[in-house]
């Protein structure tokens, strides 16, 4: 490992080589929003802004960088929350923006596959898909930002996660640039392919640490015929449970999502976003919002409906809202979505994207809420992909106070939080990955031996350490 | 890369050692079946057979080969077709069978998840979730025999890959002896976890060449209400592509198999396994098996009526067999599921497991077709999963001919059918695994950039390569 402690600075010097090595106009400085953490977390730091137009240029600039042992960020939309594409420390680092490479190269509606480049727009793939009468299913908050390579990068995961997966789970094949500077050509259209070891799988998810994706082939799925979607308003997390088990059985695999919020969200809505359209003017503690997606000959609402019957008898719902219109479907999807954006108004003190097992989903949630309550008091707002046992466990404070009033609190609150989602054989890195946030975490919570595996592939792959310096794994 | 070269026999003396460190009966001599490929075309060799009874034995076994650098073949059920089970150069080596470990230790039905022992056989892992009203899709011929940890080291495939993907897609996590011997407690229930590099699907298809699994959480899915199978006689394959995207247009992701045989298939069955009960008296050329699962709701049958009234105005389809009943279902399948049967019996010259992308199959098939009959005369078996782009290319000899006769033409053969394969961005390992028949393959028609990634990994987990030597890649 001596090797990394001996990377370079991105500087002028270094700047005006890789400028000598590609065509003009692609090397310049970082921009502001190159070195912004979305939540205002860090302040980052690049010598060096590339913004390639080919494959080939990744190939070339992220060989550069390799020669000089120059450490390269990779970047797509910027939306990361967990600082990965953020470098906070060691030498300035190229900041690889893959922004002009947004090409959809194709779609093929027969083999359901879409070829697309990384640096485009998920809200552009998924409008090319449904334009071939296709559904790319990744669906999340920061859609009209996020880019393809990034999401991969993370295997973002958002509301559709339930039926179709994660990004890994939609991603037939990558074209990538490994961290010596040589492109693999893997954008297979096979659904079946098993020529040695899974490369595509160890890239997603690796958070550019091993590798740069620069494009990729993606599995379109059929476009539901019929969809419904509703809010129903439920006794309690365990209701919540139950109602999915309930939907599941007169449903399948007809759920394309399952959203849980606690009235804290709409609150906060109230508060912060007050154009937004509450379904409610008294919000229940717990709301689900569920939609289905079904085939041609069954009817959505009429299947919502008789599913709030039976639950509602059971006792596992009060009151549901079953969308009548696409104007009430977009206004029901408003509530959740814009959830993010109010927690960003009110600031968090500390953000939690946690996984557990589905059956643990109750006793996670009133077992941090009693260990917060030993810390301080707090507004904590719950929600998020209960359907996948994913929660955005958010800690806010109390009204009339402000984040920096709890600063050193902060570390005791994510702890408490992540210890408690470990002992439920949990995860804390659901599904915004580990960045440079949760590199402690990951020590400490990570199976030893997943680790030192992980160690040696970063070492085999890129022994000089130059990709993503500091993310997922601390830098040696 | 030394390391590898001194790698040393499980002899005598080691077998001593090794049951010095595991609880009596453990460790024995391997039999036959260890030694012997299924199609007959190596003889293996081993010095010690190791029957663990738990993960930590497995562990104290790799540890103690580490150390001693003795060679281990994890062994399964030992139907895989391209020698990853037999071990045919090299010193001697512990056989490490699975073959004890085989618990079911739990289903759980809401949460959708299975969790098993590496031994447990398919066929039992499927009805223990249909025990529990769930589905546990993997599904191919040799289910009966097959166990998991061999079907995951393999990404096995099979008949409903279509609808449900390969084994690693139906795998949530893994438990798994690394090369030097550190166990990874990997058996996570979650949906979503982003916690680090992808080290499942890096172990999932490396064909124990980087660890040894050892359990396995697996994903159920619900069972579809209701399911019809019919065969349709179809054109060609172009027409069955055709069928297959009217299908979808119906019935979107309903079809849950959608596999081709050719009328060779079906003289096979007739000339070796007479008792088979054939759909037809004269086999067209080309005859699709469709089978659909559907919603509560949706009729099957009725379906697969409407589907194939499209498609015979349509001019694709010119006969049909719609199943009235499980027994007729059971007929059906059995044609399909007793063409390898009736392949052994005969005795390929040379068998491809080939997949392309889905529009190039047809051209496939012509072109492999046409260049064969510049080698010879032969007869093809051309069948398999249409709908994932795989099929199995196997070549046989007329009638009055022995495979013998053709031992001199197997090597232009193959080359020839893969040359067509990899020109049509195919792959010519779609779903049972290099192994060790495949290796130089893998070498002449892999990426380079991919390859020299899967040797820096083989070097990084096992620098000594102990573990399954010769398989996937060549032993330095």
């Amino acid at each position: 490992m001596d090797g990394a402690l001996r990377l370079s600075e991105a500087d002028a010097a270094f700047a005006e080589r890789l400028a000598a090595r590609l065509p003009a106009g692609r090397i310049g400085a970082p921009g502001a929003a190159h070195l912004e953490e979305p939540r205002g977390r860090w302040q980052g730091q690049g010598g060096v802004l590339a913004r390639p137009v080919t494959a080939e240029e990744v190939a070339e600039i992220v060989r550069t960088c390799a020669e000089a042992r120059v450490p390269v960020v990779p970047y797509g939309g910027g939306t990361g929350l967990v600082g990965g594409q953020i470098a906070t420390e060691g030498p300035r680092p190229v900041i690889l923006s893959l922004d002009r490479m947004t090409a959809i190269r194709g779609v093929d509606a027969r083999e359901n596959v879409l070829t697309v480049e990384a640096g485009a727009v998920l809200a552009d793939i998924r409008a090319a898909a449904e334009g071939a009468g296709r559904l790319f299913p990744l669906s999340l908050a920061s859609e009209g930002t996020a880019r393809i390579g990034g999401l991969l990068a993370t295997n973002a995961g958002g509301i559709n996660t339930l039926r179709y997966g994660n990004a890994r789970a939609l991603c037939l094949g990558v074209e990538a640039v490994l961290p010596d500077g040589r492109l693999w050509h893997g954008l297979t259209r096979l659904r079946k392919d098993n020529t040695g070891y899974d490369l595509r799988d160890l890239l997603i998810g690796a958070e550019g640490t091993l590798g740069v994706i620069t494009a990729a082939t993606l599995a379109l799925h059929p476009r539901p015929a019929g969809e419904g979607t509703a809010l129903f308003a439920v006794r309690d997390p365990s209701a919540a449970l139950d109602l999915l088990a309930r939907a599941r059985d007169r449903l399948g695999e007809g759920i394309s999502a399952f959203e849980l919020m606690h009235r804290q969200g709409m609150e906060f809505l109230a508060e912060t976003l007050p154009e937004t359209r509450l379904p409610w003017s008294e919000p229940p503690e717990w709301t689900v919002l569920i939609e289905v997606g079904l085939a041609a000959g069954l009817d959505p609402a009429g299947a919502l409906e008789d599913l709030f019957a039976e639950v509602a008898e059971a006792g596992l719902a009060h009151d549901g809202l079953i969308a009548q219109s696409e104007t009430q479907r977009a206004a029901v999807w408003a509530v959740r979505e814009r959830i993010p954006e109010a927690n960003r108004l009110i600031g968090a003190i500390s953000s939690h994207d946690i996984s557990v097992p589905l059956a643990a989903i109750p006793e996670f949630i009133a077992r941090a809420g009693a260990a917060l309550a030993e810390i301080g008091s707090f507004r904590v707002n719950c929600f998020g992909h209960v359907g996948d046992g994913n929660l955005h466990y958010n800690v806010f404070p109390v009204l009339g106070r402000s984040r920096a009033d709890h600063e050193h609190q902060r570390d005791a609150i994510k702890r408490c939080v992540h210890d408690i989602v470990h002992a439920l054989e949990g995860s804390v890195a659901a599904e915004h990955g580990v960045g440079r946030l949760k590199v402690p975490d990951l020590e400490r919570y990570g199976d030893p031996a997943k680790l030192a595996a992980m160690r040696a592939i970063k070492a085999a792959l890129d022994p000089a350490g130059i990709m993503n310096p500091g993310a997922v794994l601390r830098a040696p």
